[in-house]
């Protein structure tokens, strides 16, 4: 019998089974949506602080930096694999941060802060020519969120505030602009410009007609920290969303 | 700029960018189902030899033992994740299987063995509770197989000869039966194998259900290897999917 648990010890997981978990969840989903540069961090860290000084436990996700896919990511960046490996990596990310979070805890009080969510992913791999039908099926397991925050910015006002920390090759769509060798021969930020203009401009087409009219509510990326924090809040109130 | 090459080449990824090519394939795709144990291993390198005497090209793929998703798969199990992280993960090793396969070359006598497709993920997870519609969209744009041999075996015939090797805490589904604390806290060999038992038994009735009738042949495996070998060759043969 030594023998047969040494080898069975193997496979043997760390813990018993996860079920599923993603309509158990009883606390509220608040999400942002936005591109690349409008303020969706800033915007996320002063509602937890709020969150926090009126008792709400308030967690925040960015799918897109789950550990559990942070090596699969970087393999697949590096591959530059084709759109259905990547959706498919982002989707479990997405996955499994709910699934997480949700078994976590299921207190009332509770909430959950999307740092980008479905919309992101429908829209990133829709530009890439993959199916929205298929792409919806894929992420309907997932919950409607209560809110979606949409910070509405000036394509100009985000290509400002990434200069600091320069672009990337994927803010910029270069897999999909790769066609063109001034962009996958050149390093210069004027090319990388171009293309986070145009990717970024058909990104957010896309956007808009997917968010659900009834829980969006679209925010002035324009306006000030201060002024965009106070509007999400009365928004917050309004609705009923915290009590 | 020389200081914007550097930053930029953090992201770059080492080739240019892969399109879907699910559907660039002209070769022939083969699957192998039947149960842990069935001999489906057996049957493909016999037939991989088989061809090769008749030169064609033909490479198998096993999805599940994909180098790109190994590392994930092993963290899923360790933390016995949900059943939808591991279908995806599923998902996506077979997915980029099959895109690669079919990126490297568009042979016209190319031939493709699968050990296992499409149906064992429908299988698994549908009998784990993943509702199976949304399983046949998630997996609905890979390719239709131009055979698949079912190989029918005896689950006793089965268990004998895992005994070998042992079985694993995944072969034996203990992640459903494991509030069953006779499979969760022994290492006993019963224990497994009623476990065994009841689980290859129960996505066997699934399969059953979910294989298309019209390009499903159903192998008898308890002849010998030979006879199997030569079965399998006949039927290529006389349904002309190789001339």
């Amino acid at each position: 019998m030594k023998k047969n648990e040494e080898k069975l010890r193997v496979t043997y997981p760390s813990r018993s089974p996860q079920m599923l978990s993603l309509n158990n969840f009883k606390g509220t989903l608040i999400v942002f949506e936005g591109m690349d540069g409008a303020g969706k961090s800033t915007q996320i860290n002063k509602l937890i602080n709020y969150l926090s000084s009126k008792s709400f436990e308030s967690y925040s996700v960015n799918f897109l930096r789950s550990t559990f896919t942070k090596d699969i990511t970087s393999m697949a960046k590096w591959k530059n694999s084709n759109p259905i490996t990547r959706v498919l990596i982002d989707s479990l990310g997405l996955y499994e941060e709910i699934n997480n979070i949700f078994l976590e805890s299921l207190k009332e009080k509770r909430v959950i802060i999307l740092d980008r969510y479905i919309y992101t992913i429908l829209s990133r791999y829709s530009v890439r020519g993959i199916d929205k039908n298929w792409l919806k099926s894929l992420l309907s397991l997932l919950p409607q969120p209560d809110i979606i925050f949409y910070i509405k910015t000036n394509i100009e006002t985000c290509l400002e505030r990434k200069k600091g920390s320069m672009l990337s090759y994927w803010e910029c769509g270069c897999d999909i602009y790769g066609s063109d060798p001034s962009i996958r021969e050149s390093y210069s930020f004027a090319d990388y410009s171009n293309a986070f203009i145009k990717y970024q401009t058909s990104l957010d087409r896309v956007m808009k007609k997917i968010l659900p009219h009834n829980v969006t509510y679209v925010l002035n990326g324009n306006l000030n920290e201060n002024d965009l924090h106070n509007d999400i809040t009365k928004q917050l109130r309004e609705r009923g969303i915290l009590e």
